[in-house]
Parts: C-alpha cells; structure tokens; sequence
C-alpha cells in the first residue's frame, strides 16, 4: 500500500521529529495558546514551516497514498513529541481520520473539493457525529443518535444537536452524520453556514486542538445530494472505516506527547537534588522512570500490533478497542508519574508535562471511554467463547 | 479546649453547608474566577455574605479560640463543598494555617495588628518558606533553603527567592522564613513591600486559591525585630506548630469538594441512559461509585483519627503525614472515578467536577508529595523497630 | 450491652496477644496443620492451654453477654496475631457467628443443647448455607437456594446439596439453611449424622480453618421440629442478625493476621542488607512498609466504625460490605507487600507470611466477593438517590 | 540461527498444544503432585506419552540447534497450557537455560556427558547460584556470594550454602557457581554427591517444579578441573548469557498457563448464572475478562519483542528485566482475576486456576523481584542521561 521503503519512513519519522524539536517546540509557551487551542494564526505560521521543511501532511504521499498503518505509526508518533506536533504537521484529530476517509471513500470530486485542501493544510475539518447527553443522548451509543436528515429533491435537509465536536470552531469542510429512514448517512458540508450554529466552545481540561471541542445546533442544514458520502443508509459502515484507523492514531500522537514528558522528567529527576541525592537517585523517583520506561515500549508495541492487524486489511474494531484501552490507560498512569516526579513544576505551565496530563485525561474519555471499549470487549468474549462449543 | 459542644458544632456545620450550597455554589461559574484563583472582588463579594450569614470565619470563636480539630474537620468539609468555599468562609490555605500559627505564637501586639484582620476576613496572607528548584533550592527538603536574614540593629534584613507562595498576590501579610545564624527564623510582613516581588504568579493545574501561587523574589527587605516570630532560630519548630494542622485542613476541604463531585456524578449516573440503561445500572459505572462511596468514608474516617491525635496534644507529625498520603490519593481517585462516570461532560467545565479533578491532583503534590510522606514513614518504622530491640 | 469497661477489654486484649505470642506461635510449625487445617488433637491441645490461660472464648463473658461489636474488635484482632489464634481461642468462623446467633435467638432449651458447649470450647460447628455453583445454584446469590425442607409431623425433612462449608468435618453442631413453603428456615442439627455426608472437603487456597471447607450432601435428614431456629420462614431474617458481625469478625481476625506479617517483614527489611544496605533503607522497600502502616490503621478504623454502626442497634448491612471490600483488598496489598519485601523467604513456609497471603486471597472471595458487594453497594447509592429527590 | 521456518514453528506449536491438552491436562490431579512437584515417577512417564508424541524438547532440534527465541516463545507457550506441560515436555526451569547455556559453552566432551542426557530428557538438572539470606546472604545482589571454590591440584573444592536451588532434589546434572580469587566460576557437577547435602526442600507457595526448591549446604566437593565452564573467573559473564533467554523462558510458560487459566474463567463466567444472568453479562464480571483480554496481548507482544532483541544477537538485560518485570505483574493482574471471576470454586484446587495463582506469585519474586529490576533499569536511564548530554 505504501510507496515508501521502511528506511525511507524512518528518515522521514526522523526529519519530522527534528522539525518539531527544532521549530515548534519553541512555539509551547506562545501568547496565542487558548483553553481553546491554538489561534489560527498560529495554526497557519507553524503550517507555513512545515510546508517550507516538507515534513506537512507527512503520512500522505504526493499522489494521495497513505502511508501503511505501522509507518504512519513511526511518523505520528514523532509529530506528537509536542502536543502543538500535530497540528503543526497537520497530523492531527479529527483531519488525519476525515482525511482518511476521504480518500477511502469519496468520489473524485468530493476530494477534488474537500479533500485537497485538508491534505494542503489550508483547511481544518470536523467530524459531526456525538451527541449531547440529555437524559437521552448519543454520547458513546451511537444508536441513540437523534440527528434527522430528510431528502427534499436533489437536497437533504438537516436538523439536530452535536457535541464534543472537535475542530468545528473554524471548520471549513464539515462531515456530519444524520438519520434517515435508510439508515445513518454522512454528508460532506461546506463551513461556516447559517444553519450550523456552533452554541458554545466547552471549556475542556485539554486544551491543545485548535477549535476546541463545540456545541452545535444544526437547522434546516441543506446539503446537496451528491455532498452524500455513500449511500443513503451506509453512514455507519463508512463511519467504521474511519473508526480504528483514527483511534489508533490518537494512541500514536499521544504517545508521542508522553515519551517527550518522560524525557523531561527524567532530565529534571537527574539534575534535581534533594534529601543529598539526585532525585532520580531516589528509589521513589527512578522506579517511577522506570515504570514509564517499561509503559512507554507496551504502548509502542501495542499500537504497532494494532497498526499490523490493519495492515492486513481488517477493520479491526476489536483490536482497536483493546489497543485504546491499553495505551490510554497506561499515558495517563506515565503522565501522572511525570508529574509527580516533577512536584510543584510538575503542575505548573513551566513545561508541557502538566498540559500532557490534562490532554491524556481527556484521552481516556475521547473516542469511548475505558468502560465502554471494556464492555463489547466482553461481549466478544461472550461470542468467540459460544462460537467455541462444539455444535 | 472548644467551647462549642458536639451538637453545637453540627449545627454550624449544617448552617454552613446551607450556605455554600445556597450561596456559593452559583458562584461556580461566575466570570471572575481565573486561571489564579477567584479575583478580589470576587473573594469580597462572597465574604459579605458570609459574613452577613454568620458563617465567615466559622472555626475560630468570637475571643479566638479554635474549634478542636475534630470538630473543624467538620466544618471545614463542609465549606469545601463547592471549591470557593474555603475562600467564601475564610477557612482557606494558607490563611486557615496562618491563623492557628498566629493564635498559637503570636504576641498579643502581634495578634492586634496581624492577626484580626486575617480573623476578621478582611485580608489575606501568605506563608514564604517554599523555595525554587535551581538544582539545589529546597522544594520539599527544607534543610536546603537558602533564603538568609541577618540582624541590623533593630531590623532584620531578608534576602532569597521563593516560591510557589500561595495566595502572595495580593496578601497584605506575609509570614516570611529565613535562615540566622542561630538557625531558621519566622517574620511577619506588611505586604505589598516593594523588597518582596512577585515575579511571576505560576500558572498551575489548580485554580481555586486566590493570588494563585506565586514566584517571589525578596531583596534587603527590612523587618523590624519585634515582627519575629518567637525567638531567633525557633522558625522550625514554630513552623511545625502549624505543619499537622495545616496539612490536615487541606484533606478536610478537599474531602468536602470530591464529597460534592461524587454528588453531581451520581446524579448524572442516575439520570443519564446508555445502552438500554441507566448509567449506573451499569456495573461499570456503578461499582465507580460504589467505590468512592467506600473511600469517601475512609477519607472521614482517617481525618477524623487524626484530627483526635491532635487534640490529644500531640504533634501528630507522622500521623498528619500518613493521613495526607492517604487522603490525597483516595480523593485523587474519586475525583477521577467522577470523571470518568461523566464521560465527557467530565472533562468539561459544565460541573465542577473537572475542576476538582485538578485541585485533587495538585494536592497530591501540595505540602509534601506522596512520596517524600513514604519517605519519612519508612525512616519512622526503622527507628520503630530498633527501639523495640531488646537491649 | 458489654459488662467490661474499655480499660478492662484493652488488659483482656493484652492478655490475649501475650498468650497468642507466647503460647500460640509456637505451633505454627506443628506437624499436625494440615492443608485442611489443624488436625483436631492440636485444635484440643491449643484450646486446653487458652482455658488454663483464661483467654477461652475471650469476647463472651461468663454468663453468656458478648462485648460490644468495638470491643471485640481490638481483643479477635489481637486473638488473630497467629492464624492458629482464633482456632485456639475459640473466636474463630464459623464457630464465632454462630455462637452470636444462637446467643441472639435460640430458646433456653436450644442454647443449652447446642450454644453451651460451643462457648466452653468443646465442639465445633457448621453453618450451611453456600449452595453448589452447578450452572445454577446459589453461591453468592441467596435467591437461587434450592435445599429443601418439608414438614412430616413433628420433624422436618431436609434434602439438598450445600457447599464450602467451613468446618463441617468434624463439627458437632449445625445450623442448616432450607427452604420450605413458608420460606427460608434455620435448623439446628446434631453432628455427624448418616444423612449429611461429606463428599468432599476441597483443597483450598486457605489452610486455617479446621475442618477446611466441604461439599456437602443432605438427604432425607430428619430434625425435630423444636430444633428449628425461631419460626417457618423466618430464615433469611434470622441470617441477618448474623450477616454483619460474622463479616466483620473476618475483618478483625485477618488484620490481627496482617499486623504480623508486617512486623515479620519489618524484622526482615530491616536486619537483611541488599546493594550495600538494610533493605528497608532502599525507598523500593521501605515505601511499601509505609503504604502497609497506613492501611493499617485504615483497616482499624474502618472496623471500629462499622462496629460502632452496629453498636448502635443497627443491622449495618451496607455498612458491613463497605468495610468488607475495603478491608479485605487492603489485607491483600498489604499481605503481598509483605511477601514482596520479604523475597524468596516471603513466597517460602519459613514463616507465616506466605500462608497470611494465601488466607487472605481467600477472604476477597469468603462472605461475598468484593464485586457482589460493589453491586449492591451501586443498588443502594440509586435508592438513596432517587430518596433524595424532591417529591 | 533456527532450521525450522515459521510456519513449521506454528505446526510444530500446534502439536505441542494438542498434546498438552490431550494427555497432559488428565494429569492435573494426579495424585503424585505433591507440595514438592509432580514426583519422579510422574515425571517420567509423562515424558515417555510425550517422547512417544515427539513433542519432548521441542524447542531443541535434532543436532542441538535450538529454535530462534522468537521461535522458542511460541513453543514454550503452548507447553505452557498446563502446568505440568513444561515439566513433561523439558522446556521447564532450570532444565531450559541449563541446555542453552551448555549449548553455548561447554566443551564437546561436557557436552557429550553432560547436555544430551539432559536433552533426551533421561534428566533433571539444576543452576546453583542463589546464597541464603543469613543477613548478609546473596539473595538478589551477586556481588555478596560467599560460595567459594579453590584449586586443588587437578580439582577445584567447593564450600557454601545455596538456597531456592530449583530442582536440586531429584538432579543428576548441576551447576555449581562459586568464587574464586580469579572471579566467578561455573562447574559442571554429577549429583547426588554425598558433598551437596540438600538441608531442606522449602516449602514454597508454588508447586509445580520437579524437586521443589532447596536450601543446600556444599562442603568440601571435590570437582574436576575439566568440569569447569569456560574459564576461571568467567562465571558471571557466562552466567549472562544464560540470563536473559531463562527469563524469558519463564514468561513463555507462564503466559501459557495464564492463557489456559482465562480460558477456565470465561468458561465459568458464560455458564454459571447469578443475579439473574450468565456472571459474563455482569460487567464486574466482563470487565475483568477483558482486561485478561488486553493484559495477555500485551504480555505475548512484551516477550516477542524481547525475543527479537535476543534473536539479533544482544545480551538483552535491559530488555529481558523490562519484559520480566511487565510480565510477571500482568500475569499475577490475570491470574487474579481469573480466581476472581470463579470465586469459591477460583480459590479451590477443583481446577488449575488457585494454582496458576499461586506460580504467578512465585514468579514475580523469582528471577530477581520486581523492585531489583527497577532498580538497575533506573540506573540505565540515568546512565542513558548523562550519555545523551553535549560534552
């Protein structure tokens, strides 16, 4: 699938980690930084070195090809090591899915409008597809979905509430999912439009994607008929497409953010001294390392296991669920180790552990929380077990 | 010691919890509260009425005698139902320790002029001893601080940096240590001074304490002799008056906060649906709190036993010390449980919640890490052991 | 209710440590413990010293009064420093509960058949409940009972199977849970009878409890109407009186267990050396002994209060869970820290630690695993919730 | 370096586990299993079904050349399936890392005597390295053996205590490590020998291991110079290459019985009914089967990767103490939780499940406890600092 030798990742990867070592990191304590992330103007300056040291949109290759799962691992991950990599390199959640499924499943005229410029980085994007909790909400159950479309001739009209929609505050290319009697369908929208009122940005403990997470009211939204990804009735199957890939890859930008928390914990915990020692002379402090050490390479490990299991042209929701779970689990007990390691600095702005922290927590919630992967991993338990029993 | 009786108590701890129900809680999302903690006028605001309740200042009696410890932890949790609270009631850190050293130490010029105001919620202070960690600074090892004083004639001339100094935005007194010749001394300050700069005030996980925390930089500021504390060299010893007390009104605040938490999660549980049922008929989610049901009850209890050793006279340096190890960490995973229960209304500003989560995580850190508390249990234990050798 | 002083239970209580250290200890080498517990001979041996020592059945005065729940508390947890203790002293389970049900409900008649020989340490007895876990029997669910008893004139005819069965091999007195029309009912039975045959006694993890653990068969056993426990029907109700002090004796027992393998692995921590020094020097060794004292004493007040609950004339079935989970899965943290510390010597039978490890992995499962209690602590938090709302 | 290509491995893993299954698993309640391991008897006739399968060694092929390490995980985990499968198809401890370290080091004619009766399985051996705890003993840290070694004309004579010796009781083949003033050296030994006096088979929570664990007392053996591996003052870098691949040996085999174990569990957990459903459709209950799910994962992916490290011609002591450490702690989480799930019936021997526990934690004392591995894995990152500082 890939046209790049697995050498030529690794230069890439390693090209990619330079830039962002060298030309972003220093943007970490920039003024345009929000609770809301970063400003568009930011979002653009940085943009514009990347483009200029060709490391933009690096896990697409000129012509359209995706890198395969494992190399995008290598690179994601690199473009991770600060939590302002991604957007940086245009790695980033939700653009790296959308553009994903783009090019899975869009006609060539759907991408020649949409597609292009998200793979440019002139545009950001946003997947409308969780909805809000009202007693009754979608939330991580996508049956409950309430969101309606209805065709009114060569158009769908649709109406609806969203949430937790990443990236929609300054979207220009909107993917949103609505209800027909056919079944779940995906439309591609053109941002900003009247009928889709972002109500509030949220305030959320993480606070690195640009745009934030929103609140949106969708009114009488009229698409055009062929903005429709698929077919009426196929929103979900195509929404599955999009599923593992884009989960795998949040495991691989924030791993990516934690080995970088870790290298700055390790080098505090061994110029710091206290009680007569370096504080990594403290069995306290250097099992913590090492405990991270160890955490660091499962994830590594499980994420390139998962990527593998994709590869082979599984949708590999299973998988995914398992790998979520495990890599989340384990970057929140690393970051916290990192913090703690760090004491007061630890939880101040002064380095970019604390604001790991805050984007891990979140990351165990995002995209399903831990309980909910937990309980269809045992429903698949349940099945594979009866499946087992001889007949 | 108290001259209000168990009942008396329940009765002030009730009247205090109606008030910050009723009247602080719709504080939560009033727009002076920031990234430092509520703003002055904020903190005023919500002192009138405190004031005007008969709440402000709830542990400390009209003649300044202290409730006992047991009976302020039940106050305390009480007023840290919502998380401006403490500050609403003045039972906040630093103040809170700040007064219970001033009424234990203090001279009666020195409590006419420092300490009523503080009494009388008027002003806020802040205790200096904390100091950077430039590789070799004190951070929680107090024997490295390199803050110094030196005698000249009837003045005494301080010199050093501090940090992470809470509430020193905008205090008007400071109690300040530094070292002697004779050994560690305690000074009360008029604040501001323009000898003592604040330099920067952190941006930190946490920000509920007004003044935030604060980087400080003290150069030749001069403090008449008679604004000691206590005698030259006695500033350990003072400061470990105040050290158990102190400590402990943390785990009792913040144990009111993630009681609050563990309310509003439960709420959501019980009200929102998933899959066919209520979030908390799922086990998943039920055992969560189930389990914070269990720890919140821990919680109480070892504060409380704590709280009895100190009011049996004692020190209660080791117990004060086990007690934080094991509060702070059971509210660090409530708060996360409750969280996780909200998914992702968790991680946003909409609750409470997501704020406590922070405030628990720094507190982990806050008047000694986790770690440095195992520390001296273990030094504890092998004396221990050798003083039960046979000799 | 308790016709002792608290002076006069901690000198009863001290009493019953110097006799457990002194005389107890001695025997845990003893050939004679088998993997089903001590063999009844060392059970005689044990108990004639405890009598001549006048630490027999210490929580029961003479004239049958109990101490109170938080009296008994400190004098089973002292009894519970050696595993062979409770066997010993005759405060061990099942014997312990049943005494206190029998003390609560039998008739005159019944307590002196049945209860008198029990307090004076000359018999052993069974409570049969558990049912087979064949699919669909009981185990922790009451409901799905299936023994049955059915009324023949004067006698009631009782027929089922009933598993771990603590004690029941060689026990002389039973209590036997059936159901008939009415509902559940309580008899007591002379033992060994032809019609209860023990099938198996099933290897354990645990090796404490003399007698083990049975499978047990009854069939067509006849009992004398004046032998059932208070009235048809009344069966559960009557378990009840039992339920909470039979599951906090475990609690009070088990940590007198834990208490010990701390010392012996303080002892151990401290006198062996490792990389240069005590290992109890090493932070990696040393934290664990701190995490251990402060469960510890989190386990003691968790126990005290639930007893208090009970003191107060309640059932404290809520309570008695809570203290439940959070007690035994501090015992096993605390138990395996023990063994960790303590290396091959820890996993070795060199001294009791191993064996506290394995009794206590025992006790997360024994009276309702940890998770059954979670599932009704979760039913309870929604009751209380939905009691909450305004009607 | 292997003969054999993967796919022949895979084949080759198949028989294994199908013996294992098919004629081994009947032996689990053998009654030669004694607190010791199985008994000699067993033992071989174990070995004879499995010789007669041509499954015994399996990882060794015919001329010695052993299966890639990679290769060897696969294998070894599937002998694993059972408990007694390693012991009846020789891949267990210390037979295992005795024939690799042979294989690389011994002379022909050691060979010869020594390696292929071991090979054929006609043998048992055992590794003598680990000192007794006496205060000042071995244990964990090498650098404290006090088992000496000097030269006599054309023997060596070796004087000392060992402990935990595994398989010393019943071995026909030792290896003896003792110091020289040259260093460490190794010796080839044919037992029983009247000079190694096995003093005592410990009593261990484990039970599995042909000849349990010893405490052995060496006094005056007399050893032919011939008999020594490699050369004088080579024994702890000859120890080394024996070093990482028997540890990760041991995770192979005791992946496989935490495999066999959640296999025991899920079975239990779809069939048993409580509270109105199968125990798997509790998520109390589902969720730990899903953790299992994702901890044996990442457990396999843990050991291939170290095996690759391995594979490529590294000592891996870094790698193997990570996968040690991360191994051994996932499987004692599965093995838990696999009781867990089974309650009553988990901690009864009535299946494999109370034993596997019981392996599990053994493991994560043997082989150097979890702390020492943090320890030395703490002073590589430190080491790995200061290497990467500009100079």
């Amino acid at each position: 699938m890939s046209e790049l030798t697995d050498s030529q990742v690794v230069e890439l990867a390693d090209r990619v980690e330079h830039f962002v070592r060298a030309e972003i990191v220093p943007y970490e304590h920039d003024p345009r930084l929000g609770a809301h992330g970063p400003a568009e103007s930011l979002v653009r300056e940085m943009r514009g070195k990347a483009r200029d040291a060709g490391v933009l949109t690096p896990h697409i290759l000129p012509g359209g090809t995706h890198l395969s799962q494992r190399q995008t691992a290598i690179v994601l991950q690199r473009s991770g090591l600060s939590p302002l990599g991604p957007t940086a390199l245009n790695t980033m959640a939700p653009d790296e899915g959308n553009m994903y499924l783009l090019g899975k499943v869009a006609t060539p005229e759907q991408k020649s409008r949409f597609l292009e410029t998200l793979v440019a980085g002139d545009a950001r994007s946003a997947f409308f597809m969780t909805e809000p909790a009202d007693l009754e909400g979608a939330g991580s159950d996508p049956s409950m979905m309430k969101t309606t479309c209805r065709r009114d001739g060569n158009h769908w009209i649709i109406d609806g509430h969203k949430t937790f929609i990443t990236g929609a505050d300054g979207a220009t290319v909107g993917i949103v999912m609505a209800k027909a009697e056919e079944g779940a369908c995906l439309f591609l929208v053109d941002l900003p439009d009247p009928a889709v009122r972002i109500e509030r940005v949220l305030d959320t403990i993480d606070s690195s994607m640009p745009g934030g997470h929103s609140l949106v009211r969708i009114d009488e939204l009229r698409v055009p008929a062929d903005q429709m990804l698929g077919d009426p009735g196929s929103g979900f199957a195509l929404a599955q497409i999009r599923l593992s890939p884009a989960r795998l890859s949040h495991c691989m930008r924030w791993l990516g953010a934690c080995v970088r928390a870790h290298e700055i914990a390790t080098d505090y915990a061994c110029r710091r001294h206290a009680f007569g020692k370096a504080l990594i002379d403290h069995e306290g402090v250097g099992f913590m390392l090492a405990e991270n050490k160890i955490e660091l390479k499962q994830a590594e490990l499980m994420i390139d296991w998962c990527a593998g299991v994709l590869d082979g042209g599984n949708l590999g929701t299973v998988e995914s669920s398992m790998t979520k779970v495990a890599v989340s689990e384990m970057l929140m007990r690393i970051a916290d180790r990192c913090v703690q390691v760090m004491g007061g600095t630890g939880v101040s702005g002064d380095t970019i552990v604390e604001r790991v922290f805050r984007e891990v927590r979140a990351f165990r919630i995002y995209d399903g929380p831990t309980e909910v992967h937990k309980w269809s991993l045992a429903k698949k338990i349940k099945r594979d077990w009866s499946a087992s029993l001889p007949s």
